[in-house]
């Protein structure tokens, strides 16, 4: 039945000042003692203060939790689960990056299945209901606020697991441009650029359907129409786009699934704690080659947009789309070959062969093995 | 805080062949004993008979209700939700067109929050949770297993009441472009015009997203492009997009609301009890053409989708996009003056005076006086 698909998102809640809602959506689903997650940056921009005014306005308890890294890591969910267990907390909000909503998936998780995060592993293979979870996003990026993906690093193994299920949709996303303001640059691009490699794999995934394929396209359109300008003024109304981009890329992978680019950037993770949007630059356009057979004609669809027009062929179209997205990754000064973060090149099979074990690669459109990977890593070299 | 917008959508299960996950929905939501509402029309069609093999693979025990009319009326509901509570059922199953839609979510309402139908007119009147919901649609238009309206008929009144709130929206959302071939060509116009107004309803509202914008261009785009083959040649390719279109427009709809246009065709409807989607045709270019004012820039839009291009100024475009949308529902030759529906000219003004009161009308992006509509009928008289 391969042309049934699933569309799933969580309740969106959208704008200037949305923020001011987070007490509200708590309480509506039945919080009285919220667990909230985030980091250092946000503490330091002022805006966990201003979360836990909004939620004592509306009367509610709090305790707090910090203790996450970039690339969170499995004991970060677990201590945080058994904070979370013995403070008796309910509802979960999330605020900040990739890395802080993606551990308070895990810490949901654990806290609600018990056992340790590995367990979860791969695609729905989570069996009991989590917490209700209001996730807020500081970057326009990630999508952890509308996927069902979480990702944790196991530290013994040196792996990003991908743990995939519709439960991990949090309840509702508060999207509020303000908060995307106190971004540094780099966050901005970082984030920018993965809810490119997003819209872009999803757009060409084995499973994607016409509800994904409209949000990967509206995602590539904004984005490559508003990260100039964001980098350059950091506008609110151009911030205020990337973010409607990353919401849009979310629905869409969190639905279509991604493929070998983040099968790759998961596994450089994993083994080198590489910051997750700044992978993509480097890998991106070589993946998209590598998949040009498979796709032609949805590649030519994204180079279209890239070109502002259509060249003879389709194949004609996609080559020289992917040329310019390349090029269009390298303008913003970020590290653009794989030696640039692999310290040595003796361990690009490994990273191949983690790479290949990735659940990522199996929406990718075209079949590849861990040589196929290696071999792309290497163009990327 | 009017820059905050809400986008809410059930969980969609999309694709030829979908319908057989309808058991597996069932189960997962908790059911033991299936409310299933459909009418006759499904039943001669052999789909009613369809789906109770479905659950029944499944072992979930069923309850089937169709006491149920076009434009569904209040004691419909009140009847259902009796059986329901009697038979002790669990999850309700609405197979069908927007009339065993809307009725399921009446009877799921008066079932779970007692009283009588009329108590909840209006917006955000419902204040306890309601039955688990699984809707099948069977046609293309009306958005009902999308959206958190149900429109029901005050038989007193005469008025076809809005209901709407977030709890009306169905867990799950089974769409199966399968169902749509047994439909005859007078229900595919209907329904796919009444999608039509939901697109353009939606994108012209005071309260639209960049969310719903979206959502509501590619409706139009896909019914432009697909009603004609549709209804000539019923093939499955261009029914499968018009329920993709019709899909969209119940996310747009749903979220952004819809206008003066829905505010009449739902007088016209609890007055004379006249078919829903054949009222549009009527009615849309002369409210479309009243509108014009307050959004020309975004009439254009629509119109360069019609006319295929852009003329000098947004308003020459936007002014001969409706003229071909005048031309293209006149094309299906369905009627197109009022006197055609309305027996008296001395009712105009009691239908007027009910649409200024419709809910809908809240989200028009013009401003419109029970005297304005009474202006827009006598245009379309």
């Amino acid at each position: 039945m391969n042309n049934v698909h699933k569309f799933s998102i969580p309740e969106i809640i959208f704008g200037r000042g949305s923020l001011s809602y987070t007490g509200l959506c708590a309480r509506q689903l039945g919080g009285e003692k919220v667990f909230l997650v985030s980091d250092r940056g946000l503490e330091d921009a002022g805006w966990v203060r201003r979360v836990i005014e909004i939620l004592e306005r509306e009367k509610l308890r709090w305790i707090y939790y910090s203790d996450i890294s970039s690339n969170p890591r499995d004991y970060q969910t677990h201590a945080g689960a058994k904070y979370y267990l013995e403070e008796e907390a309910d509802v979960i909000i999330a605020l900040g990056g990739g890395s802080p909503m993606d551990a308070a998936k895990g810490i949901a998780l654990v806290a609600s299945n018990g056992g340790r995060i590995q367990d979860y592993e791969g695609a729905n293979r989570i069996h009991r209901p989590l917490p209700p979870m209001v996730f807020i996003p500081s970057t326009a990026g990630s999508g952890s606020d509308i996927s069902q993906f979480s990702i944790i690093t196991d530290v013994e193994r040196q792996v990003k697991m991908s743990i995939i299920s519709r439960t991990l949709v949090p309840n509702i996303s508060i999207i509020d441009p303000l908060v995307l303001q106190t971004k540094s640059e780099e966050l901005i691009i970082a984030a920018a650029v993965d809810a490119l490699c997003h819209a872009i794999e999803s757009f060409v995934s084995k499973i994607a359907s016409p509800f994904t394929e409209l949000q990967s396209m509206q995602a590539i359109q904004l984005i490559m129409k508003n990260i100039r300008s964001a980098i350059d003024t950091h506008s609110l109304e151009s911030l205020e786009q990337l973010s409607i981009a990353s919401t849009a890329a979310g629905m869409a992978f969190s639905n279509a699934g991604l493929g070998a680019e983040h099968a790759l950037a998961h596994s450089l993770g994993g083994m080198f704690d590489t910051l997750h949007g700044l992978v993509h630059p480097i890998l991106l356009p070589h993946v998209m080659r590598y998949n040009l057979p498979a796709c032609t004609e949805k590649i030519a669809a994204i180079g279209e947009v890239f070109l502002g027009k259509r060249l003879k062929t389709d194949r004609e179209t996609a080559v020289a789309g992917i040329e310019k997205i390349e090029a269009f990754c390298h303008s913003f000064g970020v590290p653009v070959h794989l030696e640039d973060v692999v310290q040595n090149r003796s361990q690009l099979p490994e990273l191949a062969k983690m790479a290949a074990n990735d659940v990522c690669l199996l929406t990718n459109p075209r079949q590849a093995s861990w040589e196929d990977l290696m071999h792309i890593c290497e163009e990327a070299w």
